[in-house]
């Protein structure tokens, strides 16, 4: 496996392999990787000859107060864990590399998209996320490019700015991977004390009850996002971010007094809730036409 | 030559050319093509083995009150010349083509380069010339795009997101093409009429008085300006949008009490002026240690 840390060498080395006719698969990530990284590694290995693991803790989807300083790393286990998994190729660059002067060029995403979920409480981050994005996709060109499905505002956003510029690239949302107990993997996890990680796993049962009314078409919107906000206050140390229902993949609000069962579309049922200082997010997708959940069992192809 | 309205056609053709080993030249266009453009479509023909010449009035880049439904528009005429002058490509799609849905993901500009000069007086404008010419090139995917230095903000923008997205593709700027006269071809040029096209040489003529005093490092940058007003506003027809002195290609103010003789960096002079109700504009970039103006006798390689 090979470390690179500079573009014109990532270059390079991507060059050659291309020239040899091999297909790339790409896998951004922001390092410390588990489990949900080494998923989506194992799934650009199955369709793609080369995979190549991009680990950079990106300062530009930071917001002031956020993370970003004590974002948990670890490059040395990070290598190790790439290469176990099958990655041909480990990219690690510097700040200074990917951002060598101030990005005066950048992406917006439309409000439509980037102020509900997520973005709602995080101003900024979705703009700095597709930033980078478009930055490696076109360090790598790669054929195909995997992200999880924890984070579907992401995926979502990521699909439409390929649809948007064109990008010669398929997009592969791998399903969210879970500790034994439901608990979504996150690399932010790892900030939970005993009490906090044992009630973390408020986020996937509150979802669970929710995809349940979503599989039945039982009552409203509204009644929907009720019924999960009680389970998750259930919790002594949950404080809830948002709770939102929207269609996907075009995060488009849904009215609150709507019925489930008039609802045609694919649902987004998402979360954020903060277990005492961390924040932790987790989603279910329902579509409503076969019944099936986008509960993490399934990779969703774009 | 092959006419191609369609995205998936043109990936093909291009893709079959990269195939066979071709290196692909893109000159993008907003059609009524003129000496400007068969210079550009030249000078892609002597760097590469393909060239592809789109054509699109594109919507994004025209505020209300603009010229967007009036831009001249000749498609018959436009081919022909592309034609004859070299392209093997024309791509002219429609505008539900290269925007099948409202474009959600858009480039922005930092005001440092979008505000100043043009941008002044058309907000918006460069975020939509960079997001088009973001979607050409991920389309085309050439080895080099071509643009005339008339445009000289749009030059450094292209140029800085090149180099802020990685994009690996080389920019060529090439000078300005002119009238015997000295006036910049301008597809708008053809809404001037008889004494107002007689009036317009005064943007050429304020820009050689200034270019001047920049070679000779005469007075202050203030006085720079003012000496190019004053030559303009002899015209009684012309109406100045600005008349702005600043760093190329990074488009920074250069304070008006400084000394032309202390100023190191490449100078833009840009002025911008409307003579009746058509506005055109012009520019000299002048290199202060060498003399060398880039007056439009040389291609300006990035």
């Amino acid at each position: 496996m090979k470390f690179i840390t500079l573009i014109s060498e990532l270059r390079k080395q991507v060059q050659q392999y291309k020239e040899e006719g091999l297909s790339i698969g790409l896998v951004p990530t922001m390092g410390y990787l588990h489990e949900g990284h080494t998923r989506l590694i194992e799934s650009a290995r199955q369709e793609n000859e080369i995979v190549v693991v991009s680990v950079f803790v990106n300062p530009l989807q930071f917001g002031p107060g956020e993370d970003y300083e004590s974002y948990p790393r670890d490059s040395q286990r990070d290598v190790d864990v790439a290469d176990k998994h099958g990655a041909d190729i480990v990219f690690m660059p510097e700040v200074s590399e990917l951002y060598p002067h101030p990005q005066n060029i950048t992406i917006t995403v439309d409000s439509s998209m980037s102020a509900v979920l997520c973005g709602r409480s995080r101003p900024g981050h979705f703009d700095g996320v597709a930033t980078v994005v478009m930055k490696l996709l076109q360090i790598v060109q790669p054929h195909s490019v995997f992200f999880g499905m924890k984070d579907a505002q992401q995926v979502a956003i990521i699909q439409r700015m390929i649809d948007d510029f064109n990008l010669p690239v398929q997009l592969i949302g791998c399903p969210t991977v879970r500790e034994p107990d439901g608990l979504a993997k996150s690399s932010r996890n790892v900030y939970l004390d005993d009490e906090e990680r044992r009630q973390a796993t408020v986020l996937i049962q509150a979802l669970q009850v929710g995809h349940k009314r979503l599989q039945q078409s039982i009552g409203t919107v509204n009644e929907l996002i009720e019924t999960v906000r009680e389970q998750i206050q259930a919790s002594s140390l949950a404080e809830i971010d948002y709770i939102e229902v929207c269609t996907y993949p075009h995060l488009e609000p849904i009215l609150p007094e709507r019925q489930l069962r008039d609802v045609t579309t694919h649902v987004l049922l998402a979360v954020a809730v903060k277990i005492g200082k961390t924040r932790l997010i987790d989603n279910v997708i329902h579509e409503p036409t076969t019944g099936n959940g986008g509960d993490g069992t399934l990779c969703f192809v774009h």
